[in-house]
């Protein structure tokens, strides 16, 4: 994955039965709720969390999102998501996941482009606190 | 169904592929989505909708969630689910549910017990609008 | 729209609080539940259910989706989902998928690839009986 | 709690954007995929996971979940559940649940009670082999 926020930051997700279809594998829409914990896991640990970004008025709502489903993921695996920003723009984002089982196969990817808004809901400048915290800087 | 509303509602659902799991049937937390489907539809059809009853600042947050699960729902099966209000009490309220299959076979009953709550949250008495709404009375 | 499959197949989904979030709009993964929903509901009205597809030995698992955020969809909104077929491959078909709401803005749009596979998960190219159908040919 | 399985089990859960809802509070529904988690690690860590119970031709399915809301959970909050066995039947067992804020709230409880059934659906005994991973007998 090309990186524009140093190592990939390592998530750890136990698919469960609520996750699977009757194909017996995960279904599709449930890999962008694990995208989700994902990149939330990745601000936290850069020392902030998600909710705390939007109490600083910063909102980084969806705007696109791909995911490319090579091997299914099945009932108890435990995956492993590596979450990257792989881009950073001037009021938008690009978070890039890579999905694995134990086994080490990359069974999924996936990308989530974010546009950066005010509490009003209209588009910002991505704030330099913002991207030092992308970039892994100091932690706050 | 024991009723505090006149003849119970009918709604119908399709199950779809998300909603059922690896055992190949529809989960079982899926049903309190389609019960929140059904008592969305029956206030609506009685002519207000649930967003609504809370621009008029009722709110109806669910204290209670009983479900029995009695015979399994598969993909594609069309459900049909009765609702009732079994209970209407000073600050609260009760829906009963009963889910049949196509084969008119009752897999599923339920109940959602409603605090009604004003916008901040605290406690009110439930509105003789709303009592009239529930049991059928005339159309807003 | 591009279409390999004639007129686009309409379908309306009413939001519910379930799929909402705290942002107070419809949650990113849920599009992908209804895209599911809406290319169930066209294949089911060219006359056979994806159950019966199934049955006949054909599977078709997503394997790649994308979709496109443009408008927040709220609580209650109905939606109406536009579905064509756009490409129909060897062994692989596209579905395009456009999301209004009911002041007719167009709020989403997405894709989602197709293989088509056997009951052991080996591909298969698309039956002869499986295109007429995606063609809106006679009913079965 | 009552418990007919010793000291509760432990298990953590972070409430993420796709669990809220437009109330800005986990959806009702979610705890029922959290009480899920929660019996699958009580699972796990006596040694055996429910996939591997499956194996053994053993499985639960749900007969009935009750679930008693308190306090609102919001996004960010780190739950914990703690799980016991409060039942444990001739051919059913019951699992309890607490649910706690950080702050020590009890914000939600509940209970599942499933069935013992064989591969084919029937009701079995509940095997012994079973009953002392419950009871938190030795590791298998």
């Amino acid at each position: 994955m090309h990186s524009a926020s140093g190592t990939a930051h390592l998530y750890h997700h136990r698919v469960s039965y609520g996750e699977t279809d009757a194909m017996k594998v995960l279904y599709y829409a449930e890999y962008l709720h694990i995208f989700e914990r994902a990149r939330s896991a990745y601000i936290r640990e850069r020392g902030l969390s998600y909710s705390a970004v939007e109490e600083r008025g910063l909102y980084l709502p969806v705007r696109e999102a791909t995911c490319r489903y090579r091997t299914p993921a099945r009932y108890d695996d435990l995956l492993e998501i590596r979450t990257v920003i792989s881009e950073l723009g001037r009021a938008s984002l690009v978070f890039a996941y890579e999905v694995y089982n134990e086994a080490g196969t990359l069974i999924t990817t996936g990308l989530t482009e974010h546009a950066c808004v005010g509490p009003e809901g209209k588009p910002v400048r991505l704030p330099a606190w913002f991207a030092e915290i992308c970039r892994g800087g100091k932690k706050q």
